[in-house]
């Protein structure tokens, strides 16, 4: 696996139980992953010589983010290396406005969407309906390289970045869903039941599986959804598919090829984590189930806080919630990062929501009663 | 961690979630923890030097197996190190006479036994009922130094290995049945639900959770005891009890201070695995639930079989059955060794446990039909 993240992190927990020679990339000795594992190389996912070493001792190589080169993937694999996905699956998460392309071109529920590259361009897409939303067309993550413009002012200060966009209409959605789905080079797919997810400030802070109170119908399309792309796009691993649902039904938001925050729940509420999935797909090997565990699961990020030590919050957090399931990072707490995520499984939605935001408040803040 | 056994391999699973800072003294590099784990250093737990070094780095000291020398565990406390347990509870799974007594003294249900020196004692002590168990006081595991003789030629020739030997009354039992608590040096103790084991050869092969058809009386007879002894005996981390239930109630057989074979369920089946648990107790964290996640779970042991490759047979595996969990421990497959396990969880006890014997089956064989 090229990087050394928390995905990498966890795939390690399902690599011990797999038995299979599991091996990271990482930049720094301090990633996540690194901390943790013995089978890891040091070096940059962006030089073809360190990828292309690393690559001698692997039989398949994969990804725990969606940065390395597309020329980097395009020398590796004329070199014979088998990458899962491919570049040319890959392309559509590096690149949003091909995505938007050829899910379009699918047929596929998207928004409105336009490349631009001045104000005349955005503004003939708003056609005077604000906002508008701006988009990095590369690059971005986690809300990063997302801007939501209400005037031609803030349009124009966007486009000062200098950095290649696409506008998009502004989706008055009602919530966002996720789905989760795998396929294996053998063409197996698998599909976990749909989620809703909750973002603040564009990260998201917290998953809800099964989406409460979705109707049978709307679930289903959203699972064939995902099982279509990963087919017509040769995803030969995870696809994590984003959702806008809307009165007027679904749109697709962003998709990812790798385990996907809106996953994590699968560890402690499905029977088969989507770290295992992703194994087994990348290796070919049949697909294991997706059932839940739990009625109901609900994880929450944890983020930097505070900078108060997390270690010594999980005193009170283990004490207050036995059922509480702690994963963290190995991450410097950094105000506002990722550190690490709970899970909470039960029967009732708002109660286990309640106890999952309760314990990820007290692992930032020292306190149940935080944001 | 002292040992790089499965057992600890299993707990690097639970270190990663919490994110605790968790090393390993292993013996080799092949140990199935040094496998996959970066903090291993290698050493002999026998030596007190080795033990003492790798000691200074950390908080607490705990052990994947019974056989650090008490020479060994009594220095390291005299110099400040924190065991948990400690060697005054270790002590009770290192000498069986001395558990025997200890729990004699407390009341507590054990086979009738003796120290034997020879033949005239095993006579004394059979009054003429045949046959009868003769165990090594110290070293014995896995049905290793355990004898069951039914005439004074087989005691012979066992009083000729010139090990220290007891004498137990063989017990006539309708099945075997464990047991697994967690107490931490703050006192909480925490029990799993009784469960059932069936042995082969003196190995376990299957667990069954909960112990299908168990009186709700016996059951919480059982799970009383084994508090009981974890704080008679100042356990600080987790306790198994081995039972036999017989026509007039529950004996103790064997007692365990560590992860333990009749718990590798619980990393599927329960909402804490017993590796999680065990860091939970020996860090003095407050210990996790022990709710059951799904209402039947069975385990069943790989043996190392006919030598042929195990992951060759992942592919038939899990497209036969896409719930099976597979958990391989990296260790070459001698024939009878335990390579790893599988847990299979479900509604039916009848369907789990053919569900988990065809897949444990067919790894060691590639037959279902095995044994």
């Amino acid at each position: 696996m090229i990087g050394g993240g928390q995905l990498a992190r966890m795939t390690c927990q399902a690599a011990i139980a797999l038995g299979v020679d599991f091996r990271i990339l990482a930049d720094s000795p301090d990633d996540s992953a690194a901390r943790v594992w013995g089978a890891v190389t040091l070096g940059d996912y962006r030089s073809l010589s360190d990828v292309s070493a690393f690559a001698d001792d692997c039989d398949v190589l994969t990804f725990d983010h969606e940065h390395v080169p597309a020329s980097v993937l395009d020398a590796l694999v004329s070199a014979g290396v088998e990458l899962r996905p491919g570049p040319a699956a890959l392309r559509y998460t590096q690149d949003k406005l091909a995505m938007r392309d050829r899910l379009s071109a699918l047929g596929m529920p998207c928004p409105r969407y336009a490349e631009v590259k001045d104000l005349a361009d955005v503004e003939a897409f708003t056609r005077g309906s604000w906002p508008v939303v701006l988009k990095a067309v590369t690059g971005g993550y986690d809300g990063k390289g997302v801007w939501i413009c209400s005037s031609a002012a803030e349009v124009l200060d966007v486009l000062g970045h200098g950095i290649e966009l696409m506008a998009e209409e502004f989706v008055p959605f009602e919530r966002e869903l996720a789905v989760l789905a795998a396929r294996s080079p053998h063409k197996q797919g698998a599909v976990y039941p749909v989620v809703q997810t909750v973002q603040q400030d564009g990260i998201c802070r917290e998953v809800i599986a099964p989406a409460p109170g979705l109707p049978g119908d709307r679930g289903a399309q959203a699972q064939e959804l995902a099982l279509r792309i990963a087919a017509e796009l040769d995803v030969t691993r995870l696809l994590a598919v984003e959702l806008f649902e809307t009165a007027d039904g679904l749109l697709i938001n962003e998709l990812a090829m790798r385990p996907h925050n809106c996953g994590h729940w699968t560890i402690d509420g499905a029977r088969t984590s989507q770290f295992e999935q992703h194994l087994r797909a990348v290796l070919d090997l049949p697909l294991g189930s997706t059932d839940l565990s739990a009625p109901v699961t609900v994880m929450a990020n944890v983020l930097g806080g505070d900078g108060g030590g997390t270690y010594d919050r999980y005193i009170h957090v283990m004490a207050a919630d036995a059922g509480v399931k702690v994963h963290m990072y190995g991450k410097e707490p950094r105000p506002g990062r990722k550190i690490g995520h709970v899970t909470v499984t039960g029967g009732d939605v708002a109660r286990v929501r309640e106890r999952a935001r309760r314990a990820a408040s007290f692992l930032r803040w020292g306190t149940e009663d935080g944001e």
